[in-house]
């Protein structure tokens, strides 16, 4: 009986260290689950609700908003950036993600890339984003975006 | 003597689970290597060695390097796209990397922002990139650039 326990003990502390490390692995559902992350957000923009937006950020004085201003760095600067640059609705115009790609980083953070386009009155304006996502209790949110504007192409 | 043996059996199947796992936790001086490869491009860049240069880059067709003309793809759009914007050394000037941030995503994986900055007869220019690196079995490269032109603050 000794030899049994002793031997299902240790079987056990096997099983939990290998419990524990698939857990770590991720989901096979990561890619939907950033993605709808976008979605939400695209969806947020586009009813003019900007808070709803920023959710998808890290709240966090570390998360990061790189561009040709430079760098952002925390929640609150990275509200403010947004709440200066797109005051209103007109501003804001209609918000569609496209070609989005995302490359999974181990089993907690994950590169996406995609292309941002605004349909305004005033102008459209549009370009390419590179966005690290990092796994949360919460769920994944994005703690670094650097954003580009990019000309059309001339015709 | 039956109950030793597998007790020992379990804990070293134990043992081994558990080296894998700190194998795959990264070592203490990925911070330092990642440095040292911007250290090395910096070098290179400014010996004129743009082949040198582009060795911390991946080499690879999934490379990706992101900025205000849209996102090249591979290794060898990228190579192209550095030949042509700085063809002598005139273009390529002096290059200084500053603010260094390195942000580790799990074992393999890595966020570093920075500035970059050319001296230039033709006049200086420079901005903000963020890189995403990866751990490679010949060490870590630059899977994704995102870079910006910042222009210097009017006085």
């Amino acid at each position: 009986m000794k030899t049994l326990k002793i031997a299902a003990l240790a079987v056990a502390l096997c099983l939990g260290i290998l419990g524990f490390s698939n857990a770590s692995l991720g989901h096979p559902d990561d890619q939907a689950a950033i993605r709808a992350v976008l979605t939400a957000q695209q969806t947020a923009w586009n009813d003019g609700r900007v808070d709803a937006f920023l959710e998808g950020y890290w709240h966090s004085d570390e998360l990061t908003f790189s561009g040709s201003s430079g760098v952002a760095r925390g929640f609150n600067a990275v509200r403010e950036r947004y709440q200066k640059s797109y005051p209103d609705r007109q501003e804001m115009g209609k918000l569609d993600f496209s070609d989005l790609e995302v490359r999974l980083l181990g089993s907690d953070a994950a590169l996406v890339l995609g292309k941002w386009h605004l349909t305004r009155e005033k102008g459209d304006v549009g370009g390419v984003f590179s966005l690290v996502f990092q796994r949360f209790q919460g769920g994944w949110r994005i703690v670094h975006d650097h954003t580009s504007v990019v000309a059309p192409p001339t015709s």
